[in-house]
């Protein structure tokens, strides 16, 4: 209420009251002054009454939430059920202009602002987490994979000829669709075996771009975040080899904002090299639904340049997400998830540890990679041939979800490319193998519950030698891909 | 509940009390069935507390809201916020899989149950509003520029030496960015004036299909709604020389859903030429938020592929929107809907006649344009140089939203590309002008308050050779832009 | 958001989109003022937009919404669950205080603001429904009988010795305990049989005013809405009996908002003679959920001594759902509730005239009554002893709720009273019946599905001398009590 | 959905997703049997996903829910507005019938289960916390007082001929109102000190009971839950003094539930002596909005009784509210918030002491208290007249409630009533104090908060012997009062 309404409310009740109640108001005001202001989370999350003040009173800039509006136009953000409109928040409009998804739109003053603060309250989150000297982002209603897409394509207006992407392995499809939707041809770099770990083959990336040349090669496609064995690639080496010879360098940072070691990565290849734009997962890093992605970069220029690629509006809705969750946790709260994750990394670690030595496997030697780990499942198979995929439909039908079984000898056509030893990052690991993971927002509660129901899974295989229980051969194993990207 | 729980109850309150209660849940489990049964839209719409019963069920399938779940995966579909997790009735998972947005999900039994079943009951309501032979389709989270750009791109694998998309001219950004995003080289028909309207140019088209030869052209992008005095393309004639050629041809039909006549065109365009794919904007349409579009086509395997395209799993948000829109309408509601806004039509056509002819001006004469229209403003230019503009910021200060007022002689660069004339569709179309449009939801209170208000403003520019009142100098004229993919 | 917040914002977005949404919300505030300055229900609706902005501020000025509140006392308004939290828009403090349900509470100037200006606004509404003098009334978080309770306890204060309360008979056990259960003997007047109307009995009363001395009677409890074939009572010449004897008068007019004549006789009823307080149901005049009554009067000292009676702070969500009620519809959405429910009840008696004359029966001559009417069923009756109650659970079984079978001979013990014909309002009325009513709300599908429906029932009765359908025996006949109050 | 709904869903997506999401949904399912079949409180709470879905279940049931539903009555459970019908999840009917409060409704078959099961699980907790032997009882949409009243009207009708009600003194209105309004005589039995604390007096209470003769004594009414210095009374002789004379004794039991000792004190009292109902509110003990309280008693057909004087329908608002959060928190969530309000009483009392002691006052020593605390004020008013109300006002200013300052000689009139020493509940109790409670939900912030601003304002006032600062006189000192009941 403005001040003349406090006023008018004064004659209704108590006047001291009110003026407590004003002054209370005022209390919600400043917090939203602060971000207004400053465009950064704030250290400690708002409630939810000042979220819901917040994006009621964006609601009621935007012209289809004007009392007196008349539109005559084809796009007026009316919607035929209340309970689409609530949902939103009244927010309809959408994001961005057909020229730029990051333009303000006049119809949408309210829309507009929540755009650009929620890019810019983003951004803070990935300088916090590591990426010190990241210079621009944004939120983009797509997820990781179509992100890349995007970014490949704005790369072809500055590279025209190029028709290659150098992309070290990484098993998982959607990054590998990326490229072959914009239009390129992939080139697979396999990983090397470094003890248990898959490591990025730096040679033969140098060998490849002497072999079809620098100005043929649109960009190096590089990972952070991905399953063990493999370990987030070699990004300073990577980095300064595309500085070197110019090439453009997109990292997939699928899920890498939770990690500070993957966060890290990139702050050191861009100082030391080349990274043109780095893009993250909105559900897997702020635990918001799946659908959203960021695009960040060190180059203002290049990341503006992205932006303008997207033809037309987009959807606000995962934009809208991230903020209200952003402004909920506070940047603190969202240091407090990180933390926990990091610590349940090392329980996990250390019951799988324990686990496997009961059952006679092994927990794989992988300390570069800092949120997945594996364990092998080289006994299990040495049973029985079919145990390793039946352990699979066993965590499934208990409902484990996340921990993915890789067999041995996998074979895959994705876009036309054939991947031997598919899920497993190399065309013949030595072992078969179990991924855990530990994801920001994983509860302890996740991990007893899952090794408790590991350890009944495979005490029971390793009994029979038999075929598995009825029960189990029911449902087809859901083959879990793995998600770098998705 | 179940009939186990019902039979509890009956202990708890009079037995026949509850057998009624169980009765009439089988009401809404009715309704249910028929839906999951036929995949159509039901023809009376539902009540919010059957949609919302059958959300919460949906909900419940999926993975993240098991009670006994434990995940140790990168992707759980935790939510932070509790007003997130609301807002998307918990559904979370997004829909698709890393390799196909139209897959099945098996974490996500009920997201992938909604995704199938808005895809079905979108299709069967693209069919009932015209388009009878269209054969599969599917929602996707981008707005419509963005999910052309998607279909070039597929089509580049089936004709990977093609450069060019001919494109009978049409002024909007996006699906002019849709076509150089993806990477290709727009070759832009201008239109011919045939009274007031602007048509496609067929000779042009044909001529320039074989100065660069057919197999060097991508296909061809037409366009149905727009503004007038544009009308919708010669769909039928440019099918045929698509089918002749063996050229793909994809329609932008952003709001046509809307009008029987553009999808009139759509459906005879396929049975006597070829249209490989038409992509129309979901909150054009159905008045839903920004953010999606559909895709369709006639051939189920190329939809398919363009489906398996999208890398990486979506969004649900704009899915569940139209879902909810459409349960919540019934096919007879957005029937009702359609008839409503075509009767507005003739009401705005009619108003806006009457007040032209009152200052001298006169409503052009484009029949063939069933949503827009225009009211040409040369007595005004003639009046003063800067009283054209000056009327957009005055009806924009005045809350008309979606009256463009289009001056003459606009240049402007989109994309490294000049458009002369820019706005109006053609390099020098006889007069400045004013359009209005009729589109789904439109009031009868909109068209009212919008002819009195641009009725004052007119009379106030008039009156004044003198620059404008203060108040409307202001703010800068936003250049409304034609939407006609957003 | 504050001016300072408006100027922020311009610097992030166009300052000219963030000035036309600032003036955006001066419009919804502008609505607020309105309220806050004149304490009337607006003449037109507000949209929902409105309505939560205004709850939101009335929440902030709540201290239990305070962010920097701290809270050492033993009731603070914290809540447990979100989900209570948020359907009560965060506000809990409930209303009135220790003293005086209509007293401000210091702790919550929100909730306060809100109970005074419900109150208003419900005042707003009776005077405009009719009782133009009503001086005063408020919102009680009880039903009508037991807001009557608090009437009668609140008269003993003022006629200590006085044991009485004399009530023409009306067949509802919530009034008739409403005297009980404040410790008074009521003497019932019972009815007279004027054509097929039952009415008061104005003689009996004098009489038992001369029999036990006026300064015994506490008061004279009448009755206006009601089941045909009784008739609202004779309120003018009860109450010029009241003033003469000085007698107060306290009327139940539990639905009678909706009926203007009901509404009519209260208005006439005070300015011939004396009514001391009325009483109203507020889910059955304004479409709200059970459990709420607005008690009303002429004289503010005794409104107001009522007030004072109850003791202790009370709950807020009956008042919350009135006033969105009456804020949703606004003063013109409620009177063209009034004049649909009112052409509902000519169609209905129409309708259910026609019906009766095609089996024989007719409907009762009561045009007294306003909202109920009665159909006979003395030729069920002769056909079968059982078919009139096998009516009643066909009826409920069918999903017809409201329609009520009165057969003859009823007797029932309400609070140690027998009372014969219950239900019928007398003893022996000439015919069984069965009443239907036309209630703010009703929908001409209501009648017509309810007249098809009792037509298939009573033909299938009447086909059958033997004992009807299995499937009707089942259902034990819901006695459907007659909710005069309740 | 039901198990055919699951087979066409099977069809959809696939079957064995479908499979584990309907076993999924038999898990909420389970959850609501074991509710159903042991009406108890769940020992582990439920997700908010189960609530959702059971209040939905329930409310289907409902007639006004009904697909089919026609109504022809003047009550069919219609709501106008979409905002109130989802704030209370489609529950329209409220609870119980014109009869019985308790009663089952066959028009809601939903809300009935909602109330019984509501009833159900509050015994559940009230036995858990401390009266094992409470046989019955129920929630009611009505605060402490107005219960208290209607047991004394229940009474009434056992004890035509009693006009006296026994009260050792607590000075809170609504628990004196509560008598008087119900219509009877309050004999006040003046405290007794004893060290720091005012206890009951037990030989004043036998004196009154020969003096007025037990058959004129309605009841004793005695309370638990109060501010220090007052503690609980001394409920298990009062009870055998009631056994002993056959008079009913009703315990004003406001706030403590959350007391162990409270609890321990009805379980005793009603082991070696009489007690006939106890009253506790749902707000303070169950962290709800305001508006509900919950008569309990040992005697399954006195607490009918009870039910049965509520004459008429009521809102089951209250019950719902206090149903989601029991269900919500479980009995062990429960259990944990009153471990935790003992542990902040701790706390709260060595804090308090602490600050006491450096401003020369002392924390009163009243270990009878489980719940209030009291800090001298002796040296601040020796300092100055005015500063002890003066702290009352900045405190409140300071956004600090519920710390009441307590100034000797407060007079003032309750219903007729003259008090002396009004607040303390004593005439002349030896020194003005500040209470400060721990209730249930106080966290650890509240009491640190709290501290340091009552040490900055004490500290300010000591300062000065002058007025004051000017910010601080500005708002009149709200007089908190005590709220034992409200």
């Amino acid at each position: 209420m403005n001040s003349e309404n406090f006023s008018l409310s004064e004659k209704i009740v108590s006047s001291s009251y009110v003026r407590q109640g004003s002054q209370a108001r005022r209390g919600h005001e400043q917090l939203i002054r602060v971000l207004l202001e400053q465009g950064k989370c704030p250290e400690e999350g708002w409630s939810e009454s000042t979220i819901e003040l917040f994006l009621n009173e964006l609601a009621v800039m935007d012209s289809n939430n004007f009392l007196g509006n008349c539109g005559v136009g084809e796009r007026e953000g009316r919607v035929a059920s209340g309970l689409v409109a609530r949902r939103h928040y009244r927010l309809i409009h959408g994001i961005g202009r057909s020229g730029d998804i990051a333009a303000v739109q006049p119809k949408a003053a309210g829309s507009s602002l929540l755009n650009k603060l929620t890019n810019s309250v983003v951004l803070d989150i990935i300088r916090q987490s590591g990426v010190r000297s990241a210079s621009c982002c944004f939120v983009v209603p797509m997820a990781t994979g179509m992100s890349l897409t995007l970014c490949f394509l704005t790369l072809r207006h500055r590279r025209p000829g190029a028709r290659y992407i150098l992309w070290p392995r990484i098993d998982q499809k959607s990054c590998f669709k990326a490229m072959v939707t914009a239009g390129f041809e992939p080139i697979v770099i396999e990983n090397i075996l470094e003890g248990d770990e898959l490591r990025t083959d730096l040679d033969t990336v140098q060998k490849k771009i002497d072999e079809l040349g620098a100005e043929n090669i649109l960009c190096v496609h590089s990972t952070t975040s991905c399953f063990a064995p493999r370990v987030p690639d070699r990004l300073e080496e990577l980095a300064v080899i595309c500085a070197k010879h110019d090439i453009p360098h997109v990292v997939n940072n699928a899920y890498g904002v939770q990690s500070s070691k993957c966060m890290h990565l990139i702050q050191q290849g861009a100082r030391v090299g080349r990274i043109d734009a780095f893009v993250q997962s909105l559900d897997k890093n702020f635990l918001v639904p799946v659908g959203g992605a960021i695009i960040a970069g060190f180059d203002e220029g290049f990341v503006k340049e992205i932006s303008k690629m997207y033809p037309g509006r987009a959807s606000a809705s995962p934009s809208l997400d991230v903020l209200i969750t952003l402004l909920t946790l506070g940047a603190s709260g969202y240091r407090k998830l990180l933390s926990e994750r990091k610590e349940m990394y090392n329980h996990l670690a250390h019951e799988l540890s324990t686990l496997a030595q009961q059952h006679g496997e092994r927990l794989l030697h992988t300390p570069h990679n800092p949120i997945s780990m594996a364990m092998s499942l080289s006994g299990l198979q040495a049973h029985s041939d079919q145990a390793v995929t039946q352990l699979g439909s066993m965590l499934f039908t208990r409902q484990v979800s996340g921990a993915r079984v890789v067999p041995l000898g996998v074979e895959q056509m994705v876009s036309g490319q054939l991947f031997r030893g598919f899920m497993s990052h190399a065309e013949a690991y030595p072992c078969p193998y179990l991924n855990a993971a530990s994801a920001v927002g994983i509860a302890r509660g996740d991990v007893d519950l899952c090794m408790k129901r590991l350890d009944k899974c495979v005490r029971s295989l390793r009994k029979s030698a038999a075929p598995h229980s009825t029960e189990d051969t029911a449902p087809p194993a859901p083959p879990e891909e793995q998600d770098t990207a998705a």
